[in-house]
């Protein structure tokens, strides 16, 4: 089978409309005509959910009340609880978001498409407090308290994971972070998202089918792995040797590249300012050195960016988040783009049935099995 | 919003290539070259699945070993039945599907490329089981045993759910049944699965996706919307009268139309025949002749033709499958036709992500909360 690059992917072609963001080449990126810029710089991501699932920014009394109702909105129903502890440790955090998501559907169902914005903020509330309650039960056999007294969900997040009081710059990365993923377009998860959308299902089918599209490495799975790579590297010096050593073997260099961007990924550099500033007083400070490097040297040899997720490796290890829960996080984020995306897919829908170039064999006769 | 048609839906556009199938408009179906018409007459379900996942007709003594496999991997791990038991009879049996999928993912995860066949086959046997678990225990109070000794999946099935001896047209209508609903080219569930495995993410994540997608009205819940359509009808002569409250309501006729196919379905004539004879000597004889005179009316007022998923409805409904099922049947059926798809995509890869035109707000200037 040959590739077929020309049109491959749907790349370039259009698939439908929104006005949820714009994805430029050259680098920008916004959210119903605001830049990403004036988002991570003065909104909190309870601001931006607003924006993306209501359409418009809130004023003070509309924040306040969208931020009590996803305070309410987060405790978990009881036979959740269970299936959470029957979990193993091994499991794959996606793995297990992607079945919280499910199972809440089959508890607490979509009854009509009235209930889609109270459901897309049930799950936000839900998936964050249970990926955590999951992640302390099966890995330091642990049943945390579900409450944290916290209103913003970064601030609750990581209060259940450390389980103490939260520097202010690390609740504020974490914000950011929320703020940086929370939309993109028709990013893979975000169309797989608008596809079942498509058929009139429900949204917990829709956003079950994005979590698991965003898993796949070449997608949210990136953070991960660049984590990985990047704990790999053992000095500053090395990193040009690791590079050259990986592309030899044709081996992706992952928290590069963009399906869309061709010169810069916006994001990225905003959480990169939130690792520098994070790694001057960590032990781990060269974590970020090495990244720096890795950026530099991937420009020079083959004009390849960061992308949102490399730097969110470092980010996210110097707030004290395991390796593990990095894509779960994106999940958690994208939720409010998910959503957003599968009201507007309802609110001017036709089912998403492409059609296939056929290259299989050639009409046949059928042949009895004792012929064969 | 106005409604765009031109292009709408990806309708008629190429997202990629495949040797699956073949959909061709004026009502022919393919699988690997070999017609519908052939497959459902000759070949068994296990048949079917072993052409579309292995890419060729097995031998006899491959079809026992295959058999043979599926048959072994029927038993449900002891922490799925714990979860099914959790399940409400309220539940959506699509929840419950996408549920028990996602779940197997916790439990027995696909660790690299080269388990994709076994998790398919495993899949294949466990959601069979399952989903029958889940209906009786909740809505029977019963705890079944999983073990039938039958080979065959359909067989297996009906005597899962009814406990008795299966006659043999009615083991043959399930397997038809099946083989009509195991692949159909880039529809939307499959669809669904090939972008979430374009982002090289696992089985369980491609499957739960595009379960996600199959449960929605326009998709595979046609066939459970055609029964409750077919039962609230009440004779023969009231049929036009019913379809014109319809129409004038603006509401759809389910299971008629199709995105591809523009005079007929190929399928519906196969499962035609079987509900034909099986309402010879059913006591609900008049379901079938209701949903003939359905099939004439529609045609004469808007060239509108039955597909696969309507007369489906009466067919099953001879065979004891209660309505609820109706939909969860074709998702099993559908589970080798989206592994197929998913290990293709897999094959050669580009991740599928397209663009959208934006019709949103443009660039706006920041307004800070207090002055909003
Ligand atoms: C994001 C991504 C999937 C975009 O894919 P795409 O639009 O299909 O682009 P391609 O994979 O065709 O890339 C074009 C070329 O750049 C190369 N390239 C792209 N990203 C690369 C990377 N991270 N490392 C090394 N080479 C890369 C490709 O190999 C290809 O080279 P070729 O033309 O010699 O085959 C791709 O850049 C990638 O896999 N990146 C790593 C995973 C990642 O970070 N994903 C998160 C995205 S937010
Ligand atoms: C299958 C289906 C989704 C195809 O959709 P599509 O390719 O987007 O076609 P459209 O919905 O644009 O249909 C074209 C026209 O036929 C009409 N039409 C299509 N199916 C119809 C139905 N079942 N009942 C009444 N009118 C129907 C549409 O309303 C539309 O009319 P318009 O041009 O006046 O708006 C559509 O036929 C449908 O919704 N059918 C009922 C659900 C069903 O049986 N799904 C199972 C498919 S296997």
């Amino acid at each position: 089978m040959t590739k077929k690059l020309e049109g491959a992917g749907l790349r370039g072609q259009s698939a439908g409309q929104t006005s949820l963001s714009t994805v430029e080449q050259e680098g920008s990126l916004r959210y119903l005509g605001y830049s990403i810029e004036d988002l991570a710089k003065n909104a909190s991501f309870e601001e931006v959910a607003y924006l993306l699932l209501l359409g418009q920014l809130p004023n003070s009394s509309q924040l306040h009340d969208f931020e009590n109702e996803l305070f309410e909105l987060r405790t978990m129903p009881t036979s959740l609880v269970s299936v959470l502890e029957s979990i193993p440790s091994s499991a794959h955090p996606m793995e297990v978001i992607r079945t919280i998501i499910s199972y809440m559907g089959v508890i607490e169902p979509e009854e009509s498409f009235e209930d889609q914005l109270q459901i897309a903020k049930r799950l936000l509330g839900v998936t964050t407090s249970a990926i955590v309650y999951w992640y302390k039960f099966s890995h330091k056999n642990k049943k945390i308290d579900q409450e944290t007294g916290e209103k913003s969900l970064a601030a609750h997040f990581l209060k259940l994971l450390r389980q103490e009081e939260i520097p202010a710059l690390h609740q504020k990365t974490l914000d950011v972070s929320l703020t940086l993923y929370a939309e993109h377009e028709f990013n893979a998860s975000t169309f797989t998202g608008r596809v079942c959308a498509s058929t009139l299902s429900d949204l917990h089918s829709c956003l079950t089918a994005a979590v698991g599209s965003l898993r796949g490495p070449l997608h949210g799975g990136a953070n991960e792995e660049a984590m990985v790579m990047l704990q790999e590297v053992q000095s500053v010096e090395s990193v040009k040797n690791y590079v050259d050593q990986k592309l030899e073997n044709k081996e992706k260099i992952m928290g590069f590249g963009h399906a869309v961007y061709s010169v810069r990924d916006p994001r990225s550099d905003i959480i990169k300012d939130f690792s520098q500033k994070l790694s001057q007083d960590h032990a781990d400070k060269l974590l970020h050195d090495i990244a720096e490097e890795m950026e530099t040297y991937m420009w020079e040899l083959k004009k390849l960016f960061p992308n949102t997720d490399f730097f969110h490796a470092p980010a996210y290890h110097y707030i004290g988040i395991p390796t593990k829960l990095f894509t779960p996080l994106f999940a958690i984020a994208r939720i409010v783009g998910w959503s957003a995306h599968a009201f507007e897919q309802r609110g001017n829908n036709r089912i998403i049935r492409p059609s296939a170039d056929y290259i299989g064999p050639e009409d046949r006769e059928w042949i009895d099995i004792k012929s064969r």
